[in-house]
């Protein structure tokens, strides 16, 4: 009856592959919260709130598995509501019997934090996916948590606007989940992070209370702005239910560049002589090393963009996508053309292309939005998303490289675990992807790595998590990027919010 | 010995002017709380925190009274720390003694924000004004609270950098004052809202306790963000000591145009033409009504800018002003030329002048600039800052001077108390500053006005106060933008951060 949802970024062979290791197997010390246990009584109280055919318990198991197969829940029941009164009526019998609750977007998260761990009742937003309104002379858009992100994106297309977030799981992430984990992706260099273009929340609390604050106002100052501590909060603090969003028009001339050069500091270089001279015009700066488009390369099966007919990568160790979008197509050209022209001359660009067409963009595109699944096709990976200044991002790469090397789990043939870690991400955010490809997942490459990883971006002052949240994964590894009074005050106020603790447990903090 | 401090907008006559009314004295049925009263024990205790030099008791008009000369408390004494351990120690002590505190930057609020009711402490964050760091590479600055606007904007000049926030006030307003009220003013269109700028926060609960998250990450998804709770709480849960923010390259190229339109839709025609041809180098977007310029001009003593050689304002009903930002001057120059040009030969502008060099450029903005302070001139102005709808907008205006004539209230003799309502604002933003300019404030005149234009704002689904805050002046009107679920929100959180209610009292909510 239930079809699996649809999830970017995981190919079919994954869901042939034998079944995820339950959470609570590979995390044996984990203890069940004091909740209550889900009785006949619940689905009969679901089922007269929602109707028979929104509470399903059979064929959920996608419903209990996160997109990377490391974590696997044992949820009994997932309930779709349709409307906000819905969820209120939900959560408020869940809070009157402590039935523990995970609320679930797409479950397109990279942290475990949108599947249950033990028998949360799940809470599917894909229910509700109606755009409710958009003003053509403002750019105010106000949507169902459950729409997704790229039929939004394209819902605006047609009226000359623009959604200000983009990532790779467009296909299948829900705006309420991307709000939730306050995504961060490919557009933040030029529209900036949800915390300024979101202008209205709805939201179900812990104990069942509306909280509408859907204002499509883009200035105002009256009283503390709540809607902001459900901005990546997780589902632990609400339900998002419904989002008010500015949204940007729609630029008319898109170019992409690729390009190779023979260093990091080069890259660097690279990109403040770009916010100089690109400034306005500037909407992505990516950059990627080496061993990530070795990677990518098998993946893609396809000749890389500087290759000039070769089947061989070129030898540069690092490689640049910069994209520009604008109002004007001649100026932006000529504001490129500038650029690389003189980057070539000094020599900081050794090679390059620009695309011509729409088709060309997505291949360049492809080679650096390919390497999230890339990463995997030798068995696993394991992935770090974190922030750091600029002029240390791509050390710790090269700091995990040489760990692994020392603990001699690193090589071309099946006895070593780890294949390569590459390096690669968004520049202009400061923030580095650091993937660590893996023949088979082993405790001992994990222990190798962490709390290694961590401990560096500790030290260099950069945070654990740029932009794919804490969920289950991170939860216990906050202290590494927060301080003690920090800390205390987001538990303090999960605590005073939650006092049941029914929303999401066993994540984020 | 004290120096009074210099407030921008308020012209020397001001201060030479009869005193200011007590605010307890205004409002009679005001009730001091609960609180405990400065005692030799406590100046002894400020003394030994803080030296003697930094604690004031004589000489503190300046301190309690606010811009508007609306408000004036009865504090006995102003603090000035240096550090924020300085700010820890008062504020434990003040709780300790319950003592009630007055947390005040350069006191250019609008709303009675910033200046005591009672007898509250001040704490002046004036003493707090060094610059931490700045990375040239990311654009991430760190300051004291207490760094003046003007002055920050001009270190980051020199760097090739521009501050997100700019207003009237730039000359004695305070970086930690702006955060904590969530200044928008008029960069707002272009660089976004102080929640998405402002990476860290360094502040002090109202316990005391050092809550220090003065991050320098543009993507950091590790917790709440309990940062954004402090933007824009007008100092109500905590005393902000330093911010981090993200600056961007500062344009080098910058063009004003101010030209003159028929009617208020023309306004919005043209605001979204330009949205869509002029995009990514729109900067500012005012616009202002005749009665502005009329109410300007008297201030100004210069001849208009649309006047050609005649003394006379032009008849055109309304007023832009447009102001590009660019990377490159030759490229913008063009773009501004094809949207003036069309937009003269379909008929959308009537008139219009582009400045030529800085000069020029400081004149146009300052017919737009000067119309706050101008506004004042025969003797008052009772000030609304509102977010509507665009369609809206103008509305407002000519419902409040319906109004004033029913009443019979307004005209050109001294007899009537108002002298006429005049609108502006940044379109960019919804925001509509409507200004009521008064020959003396009556009683009768307020009544008149409200509730009626916070009722007339709610029916529209507007906001009271888009960028000035609630301060002393709007706390009761807060229904009138917000739901029941979420003024009790609010008032819990302030309730749990601040039991003893000792942070800014008698104000914002």
């Amino acid at each position: 009856m239930l079809k699996l949802v649809f999830r970017a970024g995981i190919s079919k062979r994954a869901y042939s592959a034998k079944a995820v290791k339950l959470t609570v197997e590979t995390y044996p010390n984990l203890q069940r919260g004091d909740y209550g246990t889900l009785e006949e009584s619940d689905l009969t109280r679901f089922r007269s709130i929602l109707g028979d055919s929104s509470v399903f318990v059979d064929d959920i198991e996608g419903y209990n598995e996160d997109q990377m197969r490391k974590y696997r829940g044992q949820s009994q029941v997932v309930l779709k509501p349709k409307t906000t009164s819905q969820v209120s009526e939900i959560v408020k019998h869940c809070n009157d019997r402590k039935l523990a609750i995970c609320p679930q977007g797409g479950n397109t998260g990279l942290v475990g934090g949108s599947v249950p761990v033990f028998d949360e009742v799940v809470v599917s937003l894909s229910g509700m996916s109606q755009i409710r309104s958009f003003d053509e002379t403002s750019g105010i858009l106000k949507v169902d948590a459950g729409c997704i992100l790229e039929s939004t994106d394209q819902f605006l297309a047609e009226k000359g606007y623009i959604f200000p977030l983009d990532l790779g799981a467009k296909g299948s992430c829900q705006i309420g989940g991307n709000v939730a984990t306050n995504a961060g992706g490919l557009r933040l260099l030029r529209y900036g992070s949800l915390h300024g273009s979101v202008l209205g929340i709805e939201a179900v609390l812990p104990d069942g209370t509306v909280f509408d604050s859907m204002h499509s106002l883009r200035k105002d100052n009256t009283g503390y702005d709540l809607k902001q501590l459900f901005i990546g909060s997780e589902g632990t603090l609400g339900i998002i239910t419904g989002v008010s969003v500015l949204c940007p028009a729609r630029p008319k001339a898109v170019n992409v560049a690729f390009l190779g050069v023979e260093s990091y500091e080069a890259v660097q270089d690279t990109f403040s002589k770009a916010k100089r001279e690109l400034s306005e015009i500037l909407s992505a700066f990516e950059f990627m090393d080496r061993e990530s488009q070795v990677v990518n390369k098998k993946f893609l099966k396809a000749p890389h963009p500087l290759a000039e007919g070769s089947d061989e990568i070129p030898e540069y160790p690092f490689y640049i996508l910069i994209e520009t979008s604008g109002s004007n197509k001649e100026h932006d050209d000529a504001k490129l053309e500038q650029f690389l022209e003189t980057s070539m001359e000094d020599g900081t660009i050794l090679d390059g292309t620009v695309s011509q067409d729409e088709a060309q963009t997505r291949t360049l595109w492809a080679w650096r939005e390919g390497i999230s699944e890339a990463s995997q096709i030798e068995g696993g990976v394991y992935k770090y998303d974190v922030s750091l200044p600029l002029s240390k991002l791509y050390d710790l790469v090269i700091a995990a490289r040489e760990r692994l090397r020392e603990a001699n789990l690193i090589g071309e043939t099946d006895e070593y675990p780890v294949v390569d870690p590459v390096g690669y991400g968004h520049v202009g955010d400061g923030n580095l992807h650091l993937n660590v490809c893996v023949r088979r997942y082993t405790k001992e490459v994990e222990k190798v790595l962490e709390p290694f990883i961590y401990e560096w971006i500790s030290q260099h002052h950069g945070s654990i998590s740029a932009e794919h949240g804490l969920g289950f994964q991170k939860k216990n590894y906050v202290h590494y990027s927060k301080s003690d009074v920090e800390i205390a005050m987001m538990k303090d106020l999960k605590r005073h919010y939650d006092p049941n603790g029914i929303l999401n447990p066993y994540k984020y903090i």
